[in-house]
């Protein structure tokens, strides 16, 4: 199905609820790597995840594989 | 094909059921990794899986490769 | 090109012949692995394939690299 | 780009010319694997190519990496 | 989602950024490889990094898992 | 971003000039594999190389992971 970037989407609040309540997530790659961070923002393309030191990494959504709480 | 997310086509509705009927499914990710769990919701973009624990796994679909119900 | 689910492409058409003749088949996936079993159904997103239990696997579409009948 | 399956096309075209010359070529795929045949048909969404025993093999487009003349 | 080019987006704003300011980055592909440089120009379709030499790489986005800023 | 051959776009020019001007290119895909050559053309699919021996080599550009200028 087209992808889309609609806010009533759950795939797309749930990812805006993240953000707003600065939740630890862990973000698994389609090529199996595994980034931790927190979620800064979303638009259509990209997630952006913010490391413990503050630095950003913008994460094309095409390489997302799927996305959890970070586990303790 | 343009993928779509039509409630009337086979495969989305078969997701539905197994969400309704709270069935153990498998899915296996293009990457070759297997998630298993219950179905929570589906939308245009993903998924969510949840695990024993009732932990969210938010999957995108483009990361799937296949869904079968979980074997014993 | 986009993809097109149209009863009219070969591509679909042989699928639903496939289908209506309970042929064996053999589905090369993406990720190197391979599935076999009759097909059940297909929409704009999965092939359905059934194994010899007669157990569904549904088959998401980006998934597949090829499909053959399946060798003796 | 979306990609297109207009005759005009010169990727269109010359596999046209491919099926119509019945011309040996090798199909390799994004995982890496290499097919070999002669192409029977092409429409939006596969190529179908022929081995030497004439058995069908229904290539997804989403799969080829590249395609060239069969190497002597 | 239907990935947009809209300059209002933040993942193409900040690219924007890091042409303007010169930034050296890193483009990690969903190969697996990691790709170093200025980024010289985006499209729809591709980014331009500059290595240490100025010599161009074209990326596909398709091919892009996530770009972050070159470690120290 | 919905991809396009837009004529006026960067990543389409700059193939364009390779092409006119017989550049050996190197073409890196999205498997790891490294393919040599000259643009021969390009559309909306595909890219063809020619190589040393002006055999074509057909390349789609969902595999293409990025292009540079053949190193020396």
């Amino acid at each position: 199905m087209k992808n889309e970037f609609d806010t009533a989407l759950p795939s797309i609040r749930q990812v805006q609820t993240l953000i707003k309540e600065a939740t630890a997530v862990e973000l698994k790659l389609m090529s199996g790597e595994l980034l931790t961070g927190k979620i800064d923002w979303q638009d259509q393309n990209c997630l952006c995840l913010l490391d413990e030191n503050k630095q950003p990494t913008i994460v094309w959504r095409h390489a997302i594989a799927y996305l959890r709480l970070q586990s303790h």
